[in-house]
């Protein structure tokens, strides 16, 4: 079997490259440096990795590859953002390859919104795991439905009969990462766990009126009083983190059906923990399957079948 | 004039020994490691730098130099904390000396609460800079009043009559200086003022209902759109978490009055803008004039005029 296109999802701290035959089927892969670390170099560390591959495919990139700080810019599409304009909005270009002739090229828009809150939203990569989860789960493409993608920066996404109508980011991951790496909060924790007497503590704890900030310093302070063994404090900073992010969503957005979830397993089962306790269930999709099943779908409406 | 005591303040990051006479007038100081980086050599530390003053001088000393990582753990004394408690609280002890003899050290305890969000919540440092700010400014030890002690961990303190009732911690500066550091957020923008009109924007979005995990991407979005320029990017954050940290103390302690702020004076400005939005006046002690005052308090207690 030939690949017939190259699908790219190129973020901040990594690229992952896939040879994909006509039906989406992952034939090859290649990984490379995010674009943090490419700085100007990400179309020589393209050309170099897809080499091996016809230069006659196409890739499509999704990711902050279209950022300012990315290979080339591709503006934002603004919501409301149906699936046929987030394709139609790609920027395609071609790119030099070795023998002289040029790579078709396109880069998936980002996307832009008025969030719940009013203010400014953008997401990168975020819109392809969301056409993906709609090919993988039809049914998701009619009514409509909460989705939630955590990560560094988490996206929360309404989406209206298969079109983005808002979203709004929450900084959730990046806050754990950062608190748990060189704060003293959960200095000697092992990983989170919604196994975790701690995370339900947490979760109970960010219903408080106080509000995060005001809560998170009681990761150390009830270590200290005994009520939270030091080996699940990760767990309890997580239970406040996510807990605290799930009520504001649901606020935001008063879903009336399942939250569906597209992440790793390991950080749907956090979330799943958290939604349970609002007496929600999630549809958990994995944001690896996603994001290839969105590029698939964008190869097919800018390359054809 | 000849130095009657000792007083140091040592908390995580740095300690400093100042040579007090009899009337708190400082004669000499010095400086030396942080509680975090001296590991089990305090001892050691503290003799090496007190050696040019006489053997026969009390030490007192306050902060993190009394925590289980500190030269000798001081319990927490309880909430509410009458400042006579506080003092008789200390933890005593001599410290041999090079001529063989030994000298008097006390170590200031920390406080313990439940505090307004019914958590257990610890200070240590912050209690003798409340002790210092009633004895500079002795119309705050009558009535009740509301103390802010900005910092890495922030301390909201209300006292009564000169008792500590109870007071709540906010990550607000840790928070601020992680985002800072090693966050898109704020990259390039330089030090965060109350005279950006970014501050102000940010401490207006910080009153949306969606709460702050789900607002503080908007400092790196609103630069996408143009709204707040890079370079006042850290005021507006600074304004997202000042404001959040703001409104939730005054809903949990809902002061009467002005609120007594007690820091440095640059992060005084911040904090005095947020509250005046707010309609509340501040009254500014300068951080490192009340722990001096607090620790020359304290000697007048433990060890006689």
């Amino acid at each position: 079997v030939k690949a017939a296109f190259i699908a790219g999802d190129w973020g901040t701290s990594r690229l992952r490259l896939f040879g994909c035959g006509g039906d989406g089927v992952v034939l090859a892969k290649a990984e490379g440096p995010g674009i943090a670390e490419a700085g100007g170099r990400a179309a020589e560390i393209f050309a170099a990795l897809a080499a091996d591959w016809d230069a006659n495919l196409p890739a499509l990139l999704c990711g902050m590859v279209g950022s300012t700080i990315g290979w080339r810019e591709a503006p934002y599409c603004p919501c409301p953002a149906a699936p046929d304009a987030i394709a139609q909005a790609a920027l395609r270009f071609d790119a030099p390859t070795s023998d002289g002739g040029g790579r078709d090229i396109a880069i998936i828009p980002g996307l832009s919104c008025t969030n719940a809150s009013g203010l400014f939203d953008v997401m990168r990569g975020e819109e392809t795991q969301l056409l993906g989860a709609l090919r993988l789960k039809p049914e998701l493409a009619h009514g409509r439905h909460l989705f939630c993608l955590p990560g560094t920066h988490a996206k929360w996404a309404l989406v209206e009969d298969g079109v983005v109508i808002r979203f709004q980011t929450a900084l959730s991951g990046e806050l754990f990462a950062l608190l748990s790496q060189h704060s003293v909060l959960a200095r000697g924790a092992g990983a989170a766990s919604p196994a975790h007497a701690a995370f339900g503590a947490g979760v109970a704890a960010s219903r408080n009126e106080a509000g995060l900030l005001h809560l998170l310093f009681s990761t150390r302070s009830r270590q200290l009083s005994g009520e939270i063994p030091q080996e699940e404090a990760a767990s309890y900073l997580s239970g406040l983190i996510v807990g605290a992010e799930v009520a504001a969503a649901l606020r935001l957005f008063a879903p009336d059906g399942p939250v569906v979830l597209v992440c790793a397993p390991a950080l749907a089962a956090l979330y799943e923990a958290v939604l349970g306790i609002h007496k929600l269930s999630a549809n958990v999709l994995d944001g690896d399957a996603a994001v290839l099943a969105g590029l698939v779908f964008l190869h097919t409406k800018l390359f054809g079948p």
